[in-house]
């Protein structure tokens, strides 16, 4: 079989994966998901996972994934917490504020949380959840005011939560942009330097490497700015109006991540 | 004496009064300032105050300036909070989600609070203080998603508090219209329907009136926008620099609005 599937795999040495919506919908395994990771490692294909989320450590999304039968070594995890500590490393300055939820703060134990008395280097905001209060957004406020730079571990606007639609990282990182007049740089999906943080830990270049994921936006059109293919999936929040009205076109278009494995099969 | 004070006041036969940087800066009362209200007063010459506070009802407003010296009738006092009751009314729409501080709520007396199972047609923004937590902003989020316009008292983006700067409306404001993509009816100054309503009340155009204020663009600009004369003073946060490099021309310069009686008494 020599389908456009298997043309745009032809190049590609390692693979980029979305979790939420390619991986699992939720709590519910997408059918062939485990098995196409089973065989990546199987086979020693190269692949790391990109996700967006803030409100878990690498280390909880790793048992998470675990409990819901994927073999995916911790390392292979990548999140805007990650790319935030390695942006800290590389500029030397590694004291920060950070608001988020959850065990998020675990990401971070290779730098100093800021003492409570010194300047942070920088202002870290996750999607924070109940920490977000009047007293916290004025301490990253006055912060900022300070000379901190501003770091949105992600942007989104909002999410759906068990009781309803519920504020992202997004309109905070707004709310401290206008009181500051300062802009975020931001960490998770798409920006670039968050794929090549995940390719680098593969020794690969973006143009042998494809973005398997389910947002039109953010993973592929991410991916194309990065230099990579981008691959979307008709799984998690894939519809496709948006694919038709976007003027991003993916490489190619999969029924899920469980192609994956065929695909490669019929390649060699 | 036939200075060019006096001749910008020629044709004036109302003023807006700003409060804070006018009539007093902080808890001193600037000097000469409750003589000029009291001549005002004394001769009939119609005034209402203007003033961008959110933090404290009308009726808490008129205690302060009384026990400042001030004999200001309540109903000459206009805050953004009164300019939105009269919004809602105007449309006939009155049912609100409020997030605000202090005893802002009496002002909004006239109308009805949301009842909890009911759906607002207003989200009110103030500045809230405290009151700001992801739960109320996510209340206010929802609201506006299911279908309630928004209303920023003020769009201010931080203040001066005693322990330091301190978030104002402005963020939380910008905050949900990133969160949603609408975009805030700003109630205070400098919106020209905010004068309106105070020179309405007084029954005069705004060719007819004056405002005196501290502040170049929110007083002075927003007065020239509503087709008033603008009057800066010397008091309060004006700055020299400000006003050099300031494209926004004030019809006159006063010290202080002391100026006020000699002026008035030399035109007669």
């Amino acid at each position: 079989m020599d389908s456009p599937e298997t043309d745009c795999m032809n190049d590609i040495r390692g693979l980029l994966i979305d979790l939420d919506g390619v991986l699992y919908v939720g709590n519910r395994v997408v059918d062939g998901a485990s098995e196409a990771v089973g065989f990546l490692i199987d086979h020693g294909f190269p692949f790391r996972c990109v996700s967006n989320t803030t409100r878990k450590s690498r280390h909880t999304i790793a048992g998470h994934l675990s409990s819901l039968g994927f073999r995916i070594p911790e390392n292979h995890i990548f999140t805007p917490p990650l790319a935030a500590v390695a942006h800290m490393k590389k500029t030397g300055r590694i004291h920060y504020y950070l608001l988020s939820t959850g065990d998020v703060n675990r990401d971070f134990a290779e730098t100093d949380p800021t003492d409570p008395d010194a300047r942070p280097d920088w202002v870290i905001i996750g999607d924070a959840g109940n920490e977000v209060t009047y007293d916290t957004m004025n301490t990253a406020f006055r912060h900022l005011m300070d000379g901190a730079e501003l770091i949105a571990l992600e942007n989104d606007r909002y999410w759906m939560a068990a009781d309803g639609l519920s504020l992202s990282a997004g309109p905070i990182v707004k709310a401290l942009e206008y009181a500051t007049g300062k802009t975020a740089i931001v960490m998770g999906k798409p920006s670039p330097a968050f794929f090549c943080l995940a390719l680098q830990d593969m020794h690969l270049r973006p143009e042998q490497a494809a973005m398997i994921g389910d947002d039109i936006i953010t993973d592929i059109g991410g991916a194309h700015r990065a230099g990579m293919k981008g691959i979307l999936v008709r799984t998690g929040k894939f519809r496709q109006d948006s694919l038709d009205t976007s003027a991003i076109k993916p490489a190619c278009i999969i029924d899920s991540v469980s192609r994956i494995k065929d695909i490669l099969e019929n390649r060699r």
